[in-house]
């Protein structure tokens, strides 16, 4: 099994010290997610996509991106998920996995040339990238409030349970809070997007998608891509402790979706959605 | 021509106010590349890849893209660059950029194919992931060293040239300077590969290619796939304000470059290449 940290020797250097010491860093490693799919005479196989990731949650990764991609609508569409093999270097065994769809899924690979924003074409522009989500996924209706002192505590909550984060002082992490506070599910990676998919396969796998009275706190800045994958997953309100894009708040506006970013220091920007917040 | 900011009406809460204004954010938008190669009897356009930018430096962009994907080697091979409708939305008219190769030029997609990382397979672990770039790169061979103190000035000259981080409070930025700390070049962009792509495109257009004798710094996390695009450039020197990943220490080791993390605060961490850091 594949590590989450690793260790790396170091010169630590400020204006008056150098100290040589060991460190942790992050581990970033390649994953590979194949596909079988099509009726039992007629099987097929497709080596999908490969995402540098962190080692971890591989299998909620794996179904967390293909929920956001448009390629599952639920984990009773998934016959199996492995790791495996077949035949390939013995280092490569834990950055393989393997979905084996029912053969009832249909699985139409030109649509799917059309979900990947980085190596395919939605339409080439704002709106069209909006839009193309927008059909995929639900108006958020959702109207609970959340007081402010409650947001504000989200972040340090975020960190104190950020195992890889407190070792390497670098990764991604993606919290998943219910109305109370409460945090329910983190998940880290150096792939911003990673920790996202992680978070939304662990609850799909739960039967809890789409994701009603949730609030998802991101780590970093808030992409297109990022809000695009909360939207598909029917997540009510998102925080960032980084800044948004001008396309991740146009989609939050059209989806309905509460955006917050700039999250840090008892402060935050209300981006979109604000009657959902009481302040 | 597309902005790189843009209005957006925010409310800003703190813990005893709320404030209703207008606010910049970095402007996201897709960018499509195509690519018209073959002899002139045979000409044949493909549309390569779709990333999610923030206009500006496109034609930068897009070169440097093509050419840390292995697909160009000198800017000589470009027989033109331009933006392209063909028959499109008016509004995709700044989002498509088309290059023609000249037709020498050869074109292999299948070898392309092993290079995008994201979306296939340049052998699914970490190693392979190196080999692969290390066959493509050359070994850096440079020997200068540069004072600790100099280093240390290098993020505050960042910051005071990025345009759009001051309006918009979050954007990534890749800054190129000489080995005297002066500032060659900076550019800004919602995705941190995008805003070193228009680096590495924009020294190529001047010939500079291998960039020997610079140093790099990158405004957040080194991630494997930042590390193998400087290493395709030659870039020496790389000092990032994050972490950076253990595939990108390694591949840092071992093409000898020179890897600083945690640049900040007059304080760094050295993770490769140490002999060019005099400390």
């Amino acid at each position: 099994m594949n590590q989450s940290v690793t260790n790396a020797n170091i010169k630590k250097v400020n204006s008056s010290s150098v100290e040589a010491k060991e460190d942790l860093v992050a581990v970033e490693e390649p994953l590979e997610i194949r596909i079988g799919y099509g009726p039992a005479s007629e099987r097929q196989q497709i080596r999908l996509a490969v995402t540098m990731r962190t080692p971890g949650h591989d299998f909620e990764l794996v179904l967390g991106f293909l929920f956001t991609e448009g390629i599952l609508t639920t984990y009773d569409q998934v016959e199996s998920i492995k790791y495996c093999l077949d035949g390939g270097k013995a280092e490569e065994k834990d950055n393989v996995v393997r979905v084996e769809l029912i053969p009832e899924t249909v699985f139409d690979q030109t649509k799917l040339n059309r979900n990947f924003y980085v190596s395919s074409s939605c339409g080439v522009c704002g709106k069209s990238s909006i839009d193309s989500v927008y059909t995929k996924c639900s108006f958020i209706n959702e109207s609970f409030v959340i007081p402010t002192a409650l947001l504000h505590a989200l972040p340090a909550k975020t960190r104190e349970a950020q195992l890889v984060f407190e070792h390497t002082g670098g990764i991604h992490a993606s919290a998943l809070f219910d109305l109370n506070g409460n945090l329910k599910l983190l998940r880290e990676d150096v792939g911003r997007h990673n920790a996202l998919d992680k978070i939304i396969g662990a609850t799909l796998i739960k039967g809890d998608v789409p994701m009603a009275n949730t609030i998802l706190l991101l780590s970093g800045r808030a992409s297109f891509e990022l809000i695009q994958k909360a939207a598909m997953a029917g997540i009510p309100f998102v925080m960032a402790v980084g800044s948004p894009s001008s396309l991740a708040v146009e989609l939050a506006n059209k989806t309905n979706m509460t955006l917050l970013g700039f999250v840090r220091d008892e402060r935050f920007n209300i981006y979109s959605g604000a009657h959902r917040v009481d302040c």
